[in-house]
C-alpha cells in the first residue's frame, strides 16, 4: 500500500516520468505466519523470540468472555513471562482511547504488545504502538508513511479472518472531532508475527462465513487485477480464489473445520496480495456505500464485483482469463471467452449463497438521489487510482445504474 | 525450515501421533522485499525505519570493486547516518572470521546490519549478528532454534540472486577444527528487509545465468513436493517454475535485463518456498555429491532431478500434474498424462541448455565406487526428510546408477 501511496502522490504530480520509474519498485511486506489448530500454544515462544519481559495484551470483552484472553494468560506465565492487560477496546476505536492506552502501555514498562480479537482489536494495539513509540497524538500519523520510529515487536491473533488486520499494514481510527475514519497506513504497522488459529475461528455464523469469504474473494480479485499488482501479490490472489470456490459451499452446508481452516487459509492469501497491491474501483464504491448506509463490505461485493469486472475486461483481458481459468479450472477457446465465462459462474457462485445481488434490495428507493454524490467521493478513493482502467464518476454511477 | 526440524526431531522421535498433531501447524516467515530496478536507493530509508544511527556495512574485494560498497556508503550517508565498514569477507565464511566480525560490531557501537554480496558475505552478517547480540561463539549455535535472543536489525542486498541467503532462515559457518560446514537455522535469520535491484545483478555470466536458474528451478520444484509444502509455499513454487520456463533461454539468448528481472523474481519466489518448506532428496543427494567433488548445486540438478521426480511419482501424482500443467500450460487426459509429459518437457528443457546430463559426465569413473557411501551419507541429510516418498540408500543409489 505504500506502492499503492506513492503511486497516488505520484499521479497527483502528474509526473509520468516518474511514474514509470516508480512501477519498476515493487515492495512485499508481510509478517511472520504460524497457521494451525493449537498455534495459538506458540504465543508465549513467540514473545520470547521477541526478547519479551512483560506483554501488553490487547483485547475486548467478548473474546474474554469467550476464555482466549485467560488462555492466553495461562500460555505467557507458563513462560514465565509477566503481562499487563489492556481490556478498554471498543468496536471502531476512537482516537483518545488509543492515546490512553498508549500512556498505560509507557507506565507499565511492557515490551512486546499481544493483540486477541478481530480488526477493532489489532487496531487499537496498532495505534497504541505507534504513540508509545513516536509519541504525539495519533492524527499526526494520518496517511501514509508518517511514522518515522520503529515500533514495539508486535504479535497478533486473529478471531474473525476477516478484516486482514493481522497481516496488513492498515490502521483505522476514529477522529471524534472531525467524525472521520483516518486510514494510517504504513509498513512498520505489519506485525512481527500474525498466529492463525483455526479452532479459534469455529464458531462463527452461516452468514458471517459467507460474508467474510466472499470480502476476501473480492479483495483476491481487485489485488490480482490492480495496476500494482506483483508477481509476489499475484500468485497469493489466485491461490485465494481458488480456495474460496471450492470451499465456501461445504463451509456453510457442513461447518466442517476442514473447509473452515481452507476459507481462513485464503483469507491470509487475499491479505498478503491486497495488503501490497491495493485494490480497485469496486472497493471505492463499497467504502463510499458502506460509509453512507452503514452496510459491511461483505453485503456490496456480489451486487457490484461482477459488473466492475465486466467494466475492467478490455483494459485486463488476461489477467481476467487467469481469473477465470481458476474459477473454471479450465482454459476455453480464447481469453475472453474464459474471461466471460468465469465472470459468468463467479455470478452464479454469488446467487448460490443467502445474499443480496441488487442495489435496490439494500438501499432504500429514497435514497438512490445520494447515489450521484456517492460515486463523486468513490472517484478519489485511494483505491480507484490502482483500478486497471481508469473511472471517472460518470463511469462508476452507470455501474450502480446497472445494478440496481 | 523450522518446521523441517521439529519434524525431524519428531521422527527420530518415532511419535507418529506428535507428528500429525506437528503437521497441523505450519510457518511462513519472509524479510520485507524491496524489489526493482535502482531499488538500492531505499537503503538509506529502509535503516532509518529500523532505528539506523550507525550502520555497520558488510562486503567483500569483488563487491567493493564493483563500486557498490562505496555507492551504498553514500546513499547512507545522504540521510544522515553513520557508517562502519567490514570489509574482511571471505568465500566459504569460517567460525573465527565470525567472531572477529561481532567484536568489531560491538567495538563500533553499530545497531544496523547492512550487508551487500553473495552468500557468503550475507552468511558472514548473520553469524556476526548471532554472536553480537546472543554471545558465546558461533559453534554454540549449529543446528536448528538455538538462537535465543533477538538479533539487530538486518537489511540484505544480493549480488547474486542465487543462494537465496537474503530470504532465508539459513546460514551456513565453516567450523575450522572439525573441517565441517555447520547449518545455522532459525527464523530469525531472515533478515528485516532484503533489497533486490536487477541493475546489480546484470553483470552475471551466461553460465551463472543459467545455474543459477536450475537452481531456483529445483529449489522451486522439491518444494512443492515437499510432505510440509503449505498453502503459503505452494503458489510460490509454481509461480517460480511458471517464470524460469518462460524465461531462462530469452535470458540466456539475448542477455536482457527484462528476462534477467524475471528470473531474479523466480529465485525470490522459490526462495520464500523453500525456506518454508524445505525440499526433497535431489537436494539430498545434490549436497552430498557437491560436499564430496566439489560441484555446485546446479550443475547436479539436470542430471538428477526429473530421475528424482519419477521416483516420487505415485506418492505426489496430483502436485506433480500441477507441475506439469504450469509446464506445458495446459493439462492432458489424465493427471498421469499431465506429470509424465511434464517431466519429459523438463528433460527436453535441460537439454536445450549447455549443461551436463550424465553423472559420468562430471565424476571420474574411478570416483563411481564412492557412490554407495555417498548416497548412505545422503539419507541422513535433512532434506530428505521431506521427499514426499520415503528413500533409502539402496533407492539413492539406483538413481544414481540410473543417470550414470
Amino acid at each position: 500500500m505504500d506502492n499503492l501511496l506513492d503511486f497516488s502522490s505520484r499521479l497527483q504530480n502528474d509526473d509520468q516520468r516518474s511514474l514509470n520509474t516508480m512501477l519498476e519498485i515493487t515492495k512485499f511486506a508481510i509478517p511472520e505466519i504460524i497457521f494451525g489448530r493449537g498455534s495459538i500454544n506458540r504465543a508465549g515462544q513467540c514473545a520470547l523470540r521477541h526478547g519479551a519481559k512483560k506483554v501488553f495484551l490487547v483485547s475486548d470483552s467478548g473474546i474474554e468472555q469467550a476464555g482466549w484472553v485467560q488462555r492466553l494468560m495461562e500460555i505467557l506465565e507458563a513462560e514465565g513471562i509477566d503481562w499487563i492487560y489492556y481490556p478498554r477496546v471498543t468496536p471502531n476505536p476512537r482516537d483518545f482511547e488509543v492515546e490512553q492506552g498508549a500512556e498505560f502501555y509507557l507506565k507499565n514498562g511492557a515490551d512486546v504488545i499481544m493483540a486477541i480479537g478481530g480488526g477493532s482489536v489489532m487496531d487499537t494495539a496498532k495505534g497504541i504502538a505507534i504513540i508509545a513509540s513516536n509519541g504525539g497524538v495519533i492524527r499526526d500519523y494520518e496517511g501514509a508513511n508518517r511514522v518515522q520510529r520503529p515500533l514495539p515487536p508486535m504479535i497478533f491473533l486473529t478471531t474473525t479472518a476477516g478484516s486482514g488486520s493481522d497481516i496488513s499494514q492498515f490502521c483505522i481510527i476514529t477522529d471524534v472531532k472531525r467524525a472521520v475514519k483516518m486510514s494510517i497506513i504504513t509498513r512498520s504497522q505489519v506485525p512481527n508475527i500474525a498466529i492463525i488459529d483455526p479452532l479459534i475461528l469455529r464458531t462463527k455464523s452461516k452468514k458471517l462465513i459467507t460474508l467474510s469469504a466472499i470480502d476476501a474473494l473480492a479483495h483476491a480479485i481487485e489485488a490480482y487485477l490492480s495496476r500494482i499488482a506483483s508477481p509476489f501479490t499475484m500468485p497469493q490472489s489466485l491461490k485465494a480464489i481458488d480456495l474460496i470456490f471450492r470451499n465456501l459451499t461445504p463451509a456453510v452446508q457442513t461447518g466442517s473445520l476442514d473447509s473452515l481452516e481452507k476459507l481462513s487459509i485464503a483469507s491470509i492469501n487475499a491479505s498478503m496480495a491486497f495488503s501490497n497491491a491495493g485494490l480497485g474501483a469496486e472497493h471505492a464504491l463499497a467504502h463510499s456505500l458502506g460509509g453512507q448506509f452503514d452496510m459491511s463490505h461483505g453485503v456490496v461485493h456480489p451486487i457490484l464485483l461482477t459488473t466492475v469486472m465486466r467494466y475492467n475486461l478490455e483494459s485486463s483481458l488476461s489477467r481476467m482469463a487467469d481469473i477465470g481459468r481458476v474459477i473454471l479450472d479450465r482454459k476455453l477457446g480464447s481469453e475472453r471467452e474464459t474471461a466471460l465465462v468465469g465472470i459468468e459462474k463467479l455470478e452464479e457462485f454469488f446467487a448460490s449463497f443467502d445474499v443480496s445481488l441488487k442495489l435496490s434490495a439494500i438501499v432504500e428507493d429514497s435514497e438512490r438521489q445520494h447515489l450521484e454524490s456517492l460515486c463523486k467521493m468513490a472517484v478519489n478513493d485511494a483505491c480507484n487510482l490502482t483500478n486497471p482502467r481508469p473511472a471517472a464518476w460518470q463511469d462508476l454511477l452507470a455501474i450502480c445504474e446497472e445494478v440496481w
